[in-house]
């Protein structure tokens, strides 16, 4: 068994079953043995930023570990964005980096690269195998590592996958088995007090309690106590809409951030970071920390849940979770804006859907506008590294093959990553994208001011053009239509609907460009 | 004046005038000072990998420096596999990387993450600048880096770009002259015994060589003494075509590059590196020198012209370089293939264009065909990175805008930085992209059979499925009009030499889809 068939081999059996990909030369094993070791589905991606934001798409709907195949260092320096991505989510993802082979490296032929340098920046764990013989036994150290919630990097230099090894012992159960998180203890009493104390008491949630059971302790939490519960900005997956026990998210702008957190006395963190301003602003705080406000750390990312329902136990014992009452805005007409466009989601949005959220400024509108739809998972840009939406949705629908998916996704963001609609129509994904094409990077339009970088007075002629993403105007139907996606160009809320309406009613992918006026007007 | 007019001020002082940027929040002040400092053209690109693409394209033309400017990490690693190619080309580039605040990293903020690491991987100089008053002397030295042929990275943190500091004084004339590269005269006496042994000797050319005076000599060398002279695969700029003194360049696949060399008792490098594989095979040598072949080092990548030169003056006193005879193919008809595509290519050529080649498998036949046309400047895929032409043509036409630019582009290659076609479209360029539409990714077909990995059966379905792209087909044209570039699809040799007549007659951007057969049938 050489270690191509090793690496595939280990991952089928843990269970490992889907692997996106953009392989060049070096990972022509790895094709190969597609066909000879059962189990592994490849999905290919036309580029590598797509690859691995499907694999965190997948994981985060999946729950179990993600793989991805990159060529080389450009290869992996493609993906790094999306990778950078699934870091900050703590999605379970295994990264295979196909390498020169171990003898090739020294001739510093034209793609070599220091491929370790840069997995380090996103991965928590990386090796570099150097015998087929230790391919097997590797693979189940990155998924143990992947399962502690880190990212691993796996490089797997040519010859090491083409060649013949003997595979060591591995302790598959052992390695596979995910570590249960230990709630500490001394961390739920103080918690508890907080909340006891009578004070001003926020609940922040993020990690594993922005849905299922985690989710519902923190409601019940916030129910029993009048604690203000609130989810991170950017959440992996926070389950929402009728039915579901229901959280506001923080605020991206720094200034609605705090008036959301004026006046905590305390704030327990359960699986998300203390808040941050997602930029520095002149003159204006980082840390969102209200004056005199002391910081509880309940629980990391890993584990909130638990630690959120022993907290339940104790503050809220008999309390339920209040949940969103099913209610959906009534269709609108005329302009269509971000709002009457948030209108249209929320009356028609079908159940069960995914949604893909990469909408930024055009989705003002829509966390109100859905809150009361049909019960949905809503995947988000955790990292901020834009071009995630697209290529996520592929990863959400190949794991819930079954369920709607539904891709918001901002007109400047799409670019990025726009070979993903490819992907989408390859596989016959039931992907629904809207692109919300207001012809400019507004949410820079907006920063340019908020940094004050012009001083008050109106940008100049070469900084608005830099922003500028309407001349020429992009038409995402005819681009959508040459990447095989049927696309459909709309103007008014209702178009609007009638279109969002025919996608849902076919499976398979669609596109709606939805022209929308900037925010700026 | 605040570090963003500090910056902006120093390289418009330097001569460099052109920015090819993505930007982000960090970057608003860079962006809006664009309007208050004269003299620098902002280059809007979609995505990073077209900025750095862009920006070696430009520096391959110039002859000077390029800037980019990305946003934070993400950004980088969107731009990093261009800036591997531009690291292989010795491209003179200045990366100009937003960060966060100062103050701001501490907290960690979603997009925090290991700037200096990546940049590490393909810069010989990277530095942060931390005060606004540093910032000139920063750039400075930057620039001066760039000159002695480092990729110079020059990460600048928000509050450093939007706070006033008084300039340090900066010697900004000795800091931009270029310091020569002495010429080695033992190396120059080694070569030239080598020449004189009578033996059978190559001539390995690169870097500063292959186009100009140093591309003269090299030929007046092998004419006056027998060598072969070669040039290396991927050479940044080479010059050819009637007039031109004439070199063939070592070929891609390790078999026919052997060939090329095969005999050989002494190889003269002179800006180019040995010759080793591209990639490792089963059972291949790395290495292409042949078996008791000397290896004689004349000159790195800079300096080889000079130094070719002097060697020229010794062995080829009184020679003069022959010169490529004007010759074009007949303009052929029939079916459209590579050979019949290319034949079209060299028939029409118009005069003094920039060839952008990253065709692939389908470019085997463009070298012979193009080789009596008028005189151009041909680029290539220097480090192997694809999604390398699109970009690369946007620098050419703004650093040469009288001059045509073809970029002749695969199909798999094309969709990684497709959204280049924009760029061509908002800025005009007269860019022609002809995209080798086989539906394939075609050298990886021949790769898969190469490596082994079927021991020399037929792939199985899932590696072909891996390698396809005809499902769905890709069509070109209408993303290029999506994209505002007018679009036309060719599927024979008549449809292709009109439509690329059309495109040569009419200025600015044009885009041909050309279906040709895979070139394994």
């Amino acid at each position: 068994m050489n270690g191509a068939h090793s690496l595939l081999t280990t991952l089928v059996d843990a269970g490992v079953d889907v692997c996106f990909a953009n392989p060049g030369t070096s990972e022509m094993h790895f094709v190969a043995a597609l066909d000879t070791v059962d189990g592994m589905r490849g999905v290919l991606a036309l580029f590598e930023g797509v690859a691995t934001g499907a694999a965190d798409g997948y994981a985060r709907i999946a729950g179990g570990p993600a793989a991805v195949l990159l060529h080389l260092g450009p290869g992996l320096g493609n993906g790094l964005a999306n990778l950078h991505n699934a870091r900050r989510a703590h999605t379970p993802m295994i990264v295979v980096v196909g390498d020169h082979a171990t003898y090739h490296k020294k001739y510093d032929a034209p793609l070599e690269s220091d491929i370790d340098a840069v997995a380090g920046t996103v991965s928590g764990w990386v090796r570099r195998t150097l015998r087929p013989e230790d391919v097997a036994e590797d693979t189940m150290a990155a998924l143990a590592a992947v399962r502690r919630g880190e990212l691993a990097t796996l490089i797997l230099p040519a010859d090491v996958s083409w060649t013949d090894g003997e595979a060591g012992a591995v302790q598959s159960a052992a390695a596979s088995a995910q570590p249960a998180a230990a709630v500490d203890g001394d961390a739920v009493q103080a918690a508890a007090q907080a909340l006891y104390s009578g004070e001003h008491t926020v609940l922040l949630i993020g990690g594993d309690a922005t849905h299922g059971p985690g989710l519902a302790a923190a409601v019940r939490i916030g129910e029993a106590t009048g604690a203000t519960v609130l989810c991170e900005t950017f959440p992996a997956r926070l389950q929402r809409g009728a039915g579901v026990p229901a959280v506001d998210r923080l605020a991206y702008f720094a200034e609605a951030a705090a008036e959301q957190l004026a006046g905590a006395r305390h704030l327990v963190l359960a699986g998300a970071a203390s808040p941050v301003s997602f930029f520095a602003y002149p003159g204006k705080a980082s840390d969102l920390v209200p004056d005199g406000c002391a910081v509880h750390l309940l629980a990391p990312h890993r584990g909130a849940a638990d630690a959120l329902r022993r907290l339940a136990d104790n503050v809220a014992p008999g309390t339920t979770a209040p949940l969103a009452p099913p209610a959906r805005p009534e269709l609108p007409s005329g302009e269509l804006t971000a709002f009457t466009a948030a209108a249209v989601i929320g009356a028609l949005l079908p159940d069960d859907a995914i949604v893909v959220d990469e909408s930024n400024t055009a989705g003002v509108g829509i966390a109100a506008a859905t809150a009361g739809a049909p019960a949905h998972d809503l995947l988000t840009l955790t990292g901020g590294a834009i071009g995630y939406g697209l290529p996520a949705a592929i990863g959400a629908a190949i794991a819930a093959p079954d369920r709607p998916v539904l891709a918001l996704q901002a007109d400047g963001s799409a670019m990025y990553t726009i070979s993903a609609l490819w992907t989408h129509a390859r596989e016959n994904l039931d992907v629904t994208t809207v692109i919300f094409n207001n012809g400019a990077y507004d949410i820079l339009r907006i920063e340019l001011q908020r940094v004050g970088a012009t001083s008050g007075t109106e940008p100049g002629p070469k900084a608005r053009q830099l922003l500028d993403l309407s001349s020429p105007a992009i038409d995402f139907v005819q681009i959508a239509e040459g990447l095989g996606v049927p696309g459909r160009r709309v103007r008014t809320a209702e178009e609007f609907a009638a279109a969002l309406a025919d996608a849902f009613a076919e499976p398979g992918p669609h596109l709606i460009d939805a022209l929308v006026p900037s925010l700026l007007g």
